[in-house]
């Protein structure tokens, strides 16, 4: 585990902020970035799954990156997703993020229309081809409804077609293969979880870094975790994880929500409760937490000290 | 069964041509879209999920949507796709289709991030209030990975919200309850089938006519078909479909491909050997049809007398 | 369409009554029965998924065997679901059902362990070796998980493995396809429907048949619609099934409640309203309907004229 | 982690061996059971989903019980899958087991019929009433399609209906936060991962044991992996780890098999490769891995020094 390898540590996907007429709000965002560098995290990630890439029309996706390389202004590597359905329109979002100054690409594999991993090979294969940019694969089968395979993942590692993989796909056994097999390629792939809530494990197993959601609510936590790791302090890296388990209960003690709703709406209406965005305004067409759950993550803030 | 329903009747989803470079065939998607309205279909649904909608840049899909309302010229209603993840892009697809000439709007649940039915239901209401046209559901669980309600669609149709319902869910079930709704309700949405291998149980159950893909490959078939349905010719209905089916094994004699690249695959390999389609393209990251598989689908066509 | 075909036409499977302390209340089971048979049906499958197999122990599985063989007398076939995870312990019930004077035989794909079509193949060619009787395919994924490939059960019809098979697939694009290459081969395999909302559908595609749970609380319509089709007087076939589908809403009026227990149990609900069932106990860890939901079912039952 | 907690440590799920001709092969289960309880571990679990317990008829789970009773001779304690569909079938599998020794009992939620929460919770709720012995409670979505949540199994370990958990979910979220809640209750459930391929990370985060299938190929390098973890060892922990999966790769050097085939198959050959069995047979209908699949095991054996 080193610091060496490219785009590693704490990556977390930024929440974005919007005002209650449905635009960005800069200033809450501007706010967020800076809490989060402050902290000590080692990248940023915008335009993720939580970072509103699929809610965003492409003049508001390009606002974004605009707004959000001017305020990290090279603190830290910025990283962009271009998420979309099929690969003529990924290219497109990924030509537009690096001419705002991205410095690396997070793509899914293609969605909506069906296909097999000839496809899902190919779709990566042409973005390395015609982007200029350390590619992410971001594997994510809950929202795209395929699994990366790591056999793939390895191999397109190896061949220098990803700079590396951020696995939201909840599968520890694939995760660690590709981990093990990774390290038996000389290491070409930085290999991040977006588990929040079992990053101490993939960090034993060796995982490059984390892509932490809860991290834009308590980005410490996760900082202090990376760095006990580093020092292969386990028990302490087990004991930061406990605790940061126990606030992201703002998951789950509301009632009536799902998904998106119930997930970046936790970390919105935390957010807004803590004073670091102004709103809790959600896009379209999901609704923010009303007032029953609003109290109840209030209360999950209270008890963990963070109000 | 009435012919006075709005958009009843055939419908056929229009594959679109590419040409080898990968723009857009002009000159076949002409041809083919008069051989169809020649054929005596009673609409054309433009982008829907085998006309590339989601493999199509926005330049792409204006494209497409200004020569398909070119070359339709009024002679039948043009229905446009305005498939995308979420509301806000949705609703700038409906913008740009309805300033191009479109006479109606076809647009799925929401996609990629997870929800629920309150947000689903938004969705279509905001649509609805923002863009002035009919407007389809499209209910295709298999690529959104969400099965719109029989019930909710109903109350969305007798409150005016929607104007019809494309269903491609499978779920044939749901489709028998929804149509027993609406005729409860003064039948205010048309309901199409876009199962092509069963339309005739779909007529007999009192559905306003068909989706069917299979119409690009041979569209006077269901023109038949819908014919005898409305002069209660039953038996010839089923005739008309068992022939139309035999067809349809173009979809399962290919080996080694699926999902989109088998199903949109096999159309444009048939349209391309029938000399509707200049070329067989595929959408990139899509590879069309091998030898082996092309000789496979000439050999249904050979059988079916269409070449 | 021919009654020749054996075991085609209406052949419900038969719902269990249970005592309220959880025995076989036989003197229920017999009046239900004898209503059935009185009502025309023809055939009667016990042990199906609605008949409480899974939840039976073998010595209840026998108890019913034995009772129904005895109730129906010889006066229509006696089909009976055999059952289980895998092969061996499916055999073991074939072997009792068969000396306790079932007529024909009804198993599932293997299910619990994960496997391919080569072992579900092999499992059915097991069972057709080892059990002397005609064996029917029950094709419910939505229970078992893996989906019986129309070419597969196609192929063990015309080998003679396979007598015929129950469809609760809700696949009705699978059904088509087998039932013309059914056709095809000669027309080895009967094959019913298991979707007691699309009948008309089904039987108009050439259905054998159908093995609606509906039949258990009103026999008489699906007898008069099987009739109809077999006249060919396809607008009597609908109108039939649009009446049962109204009564068919005991499964969507009740709240809280979900799967077997909500479809069963308005089975047993309704049966008790009716007084054909002394109970509604339904078998353990299910719960029978509380109040409230007895009463929405009532008030279905009256609407229709079952009350 | 302690081991004072009842039937922690390493719990090797067994594998069955078969004769050729499908009988219960009692000189190579003494072999393999002794061999796993010399090399250190500190119980076993008998008809386990590995245990062949789905494809054994009720006389052939009670021999494999008594056999395993008789062997084990209360050197190590002894865990029995009572795996059936629904409630009184799995009573009686535990009344048989109980009689024949069993030390304590293993259930998953009821599989075929569809039910809800409150149908699993009642479930666990009979069986804790009607035997008298430790339950634990299995979680195994991929076989019986129902995810048990944490909040419920927290809730029946505070209440005394479970004694433990065997967590087969892949679910690490949701297993971190069923830690963490059942050390806020006092630690009244025994929480065992059955991932053996991230027993690492699970014990890291505080699982008191694993259930791992391939310590029946190799059970020396778990025993020290739990050792190593009970000293606090992390990074000796996770070498084992690494080792053990450099093994498990037996699992995805085959071809052309799948589900129960490739994985147990895989299991029995090693073990017959290893002289442990004397056959590599499987219970119908599953076959034997075939004479390719069998040498590309022998390599990774091999290489891994087991050969």
């Amino acid at each position: 585990m080193s610091s060496n390898v490219p785009f590693s540590g704490v990556v977390p996907p930024v929440v974005t902020p919007d005002t209650p007429d449905h635009q960005l709000d800069v200033v809450s965002f501007e706010r967020s970035i800076n809490r989060l560098i402050e902290a000590g995290v080692d990248g940023l990630f915008f335009l993720g799954s939580s970072g509103e890439v699929v809610f965003a029309t492409d003049e508001r996706r390009d606002q974004i990156v605009r707004e959000a390389v001017r305020i990290v202004n090279h603190r830290v590597p910025v990283l962009v997703g271009i998420i979309d359905t099929e690969t003529e329109r990924v290219l497109e979002h990924g030509r537009r993020a690096l001419a705002l100054g991205a410095d690396a690409l997070v793509a899914t594999a293609p969605f909506y229309a069906l296909g097999g991993p000839a496809d899902v090979e190919e779709h990566f294969r042409i973005l390395h081809q015609e982007l200029d940019a350390p590619l992410f694969a971001y594997d994510i089968p809950v929202c795209v409804h395929t699994k990366l395979p790591w056999k793939m993942l390895a191999r397109l590692g190896a061949e220098g077609v990803l700079a590396g993989v951020k696995d939201s796909s909840g599968d520890d056994v694939s995760f660690r293969y590709l981990v093990q097999e990774n390290e038996k390629n000389g290491h070409p792939l930085t290999l991040l979880t977006g588990h929040e809530i079992v990053v101490d494990g993939a960090l034993l197993s060796g995982a490059d870094g984390s892509v932490p959601g809860l991290a834009n609510v308590e980005p410490k936590g996760y900082v202090r975790m990376w760095k006990a790791a580093q020092d292969g302090n386990w028990s302490e890296v087990k004991r930061e994880q406990d605790r940061l388990n126990e606030i992201s209960h703002i998951f789950d003690v509301t009632t009536g929500v799902q998904g998106y709703g119930a997930g970046v709406g936790a970390f919105k209406c935390a957010l807004n409760l803590m004073g670091i965005f102004d709103s809790d305004q959600m896009p379209r067409p999901v609704k923010p937490l009303d007032d029953q759950n609003r109290e109840a993550i209030k209360q999950v803030l209270v008890a963990n000290n963070l109000l």
